[in-house]
């Protein structure tokens, strides 16, 4: 069997190598600007902090060290939504079996320590994240180490940070709802057959389908994320032809990257309940 | 910067998403029983043994562990040749630079307990070697474990066993005469210019180009090997599709495995040397 935090970096190069993705740098698709080769560098760098993690750390702090580890290459930000999704269920997969229960009591029982690491991240990478809403609690994410006394001073722990993100950001909604979506892609990775990443690509599309990308409302608009949920059911039913679309889609930018992180967390999901590569 | 375990496994990555590589798993072709996803989960699973030969453990015991995690998925073998050479390469970088002299000098120190790693690692795993010719000192690897008390009973060294392999094996000859391909490769992956991947494809093309590869004389035949370079000398002048010549190899099964083995060599020691991705 391999490791917990093996398990979790082979699950960011599972979900990279599943092709098409549409919209996502893939085995067949790169943006000019981040490459297929930058996502195989960002898994490895992230590993330690996976290590980290699964050997009781807080998780702040393995996040803060998987970011740091997985900016060491030249295309930005790589996987850090893959990543954050993954650090609590890395956590509660050291300790015992892995169940939404066991990932939300990880959750709850962050701290203020872990809190400051999550900030302490935006220090090493730029995120594209949308501007908070007016009088909305946490500090804006992208202040990273400088709102560290701002953390402090209001006791605020990494749940509480997350539970403000619920409305805007799909990760932050797993975190706090158990990570529902997570665990019914793992079941449906599992149940479909042949190669892994392409299960992965597959569930990709069904997830793409099901619905709006938060981080398409983020990067561009709702109205583009629903069309771009639209489309996906297009392909899903074979109206649409799915290269063409990643082609489409990666020629306007249109990047749903929480669909792909997504699907990240399951495979993770997949292969520490013994699905083999 | 990456640590060197962290270089050594995402030499193996690169190598492995270089496309096209005429003949060899890339991140367009596949093998029917050997998949991209296979050399995925092979590279992460090599990492520990690499972290233990990086921390002064016995090469050949280091090996063995790499082997052992390498082999945790369906596709087999998907990279002991490379893991072989590039393991006096990271024990070397980590007590100091990177140089022929010094590899050299950990290969010289090698020891029974490395044979003994050595053959060990071949319990783990299916490898194709050919027949040891008659009245060859070392006893055949694919003994495996049962050849360690002959090992141990005569005294043999790693470097022993490897100095009677060199006549046909392009790993062992790099290991005895102070690895000067993977070197050259390496100085040739710092030249070129564009994804750190494909420069991995290019340069396998020219290594292809300038000798036979020991691993196709193996499993076929000198004649398939002396054809295997002329015909990629041809696509190295443009008088040959090189994605034709991939397919082609690919549906007659010619896998020239030692040639992608110094390319991973050549990435580890171009990364150690400050290459950014």
């Amino acid at each position: 069997m391999r490791s917990t935090p093996e398990n979790a970096e082979l699950a960011l190069l599972l979900e990279v190598a599943g092709t098409p993705k549409p919209g996502n740098v893939d085995r067949r698709r790169e943006y000019p600007d981040l490459g297929f080769d930058h996502l195989l560098a960002g898994a490895v760098g992230a590993r330690e902090g996976f290590d980290m993690a699964a050997d009781g750390e807080s998780i702040g702090t393995a996040f803060q060290r998987a970011i740091e580890g997985m900016a060491k290459q030249r295309g930005g930000n790589t996987q850090f939504g893959a990543i954050l999704l993954l650090m609590p269920l890395v956590s509660a997969a050291g300790t015992g079996a892995l169940s939404p229960e066991r990932a939300s009591r990880v959750v709850d029982a962050t701290t203020v320590r872990d809190a400051v690491g999550f900030y302490r991240s935006f220090d090493h990478v730029n995120v594209a994240v949308g501007d908070p809403p007016p009088g909305v609690d946490p500090p804006d994410v992208r202040l990273g180490s400088d709102a560290v006394p701002q953390i402090r001073d209001r006791g605020l722990t990494l749940r509480d940070v997350m539970e403000a993100g619920t409305d805007t950001d799909g990760i932050a909604r797993e975190w706090i709802d158990g990570f529902p979506r997570t665990f019914d892609a793992a079941d449906r990775i599992r149940a479909l057959e042949g190669p892994v990443s392409e299960r992965g690509a597959t569930v990709f599309l069904e997830l793409l389908a099901a619905e709006v990308d938060p981080f398409v409302v983020t990067q561009h608009d709702r109205e583009t994320a629903i069309e771009v949920r639209d489309r996906a059911v297009e392909a899903l039913s074979g109206q649409q032809d799915v290269d063409e679309l990643a082609a489409e889609f990666v020629e306007r930018g249109i990047n749903p990257g929480t669909t792909a992180d997504l699907v990240a967390g399951a495979l993770f999901l997949a292969l520490e309940g013994g699905m083999a590569v």
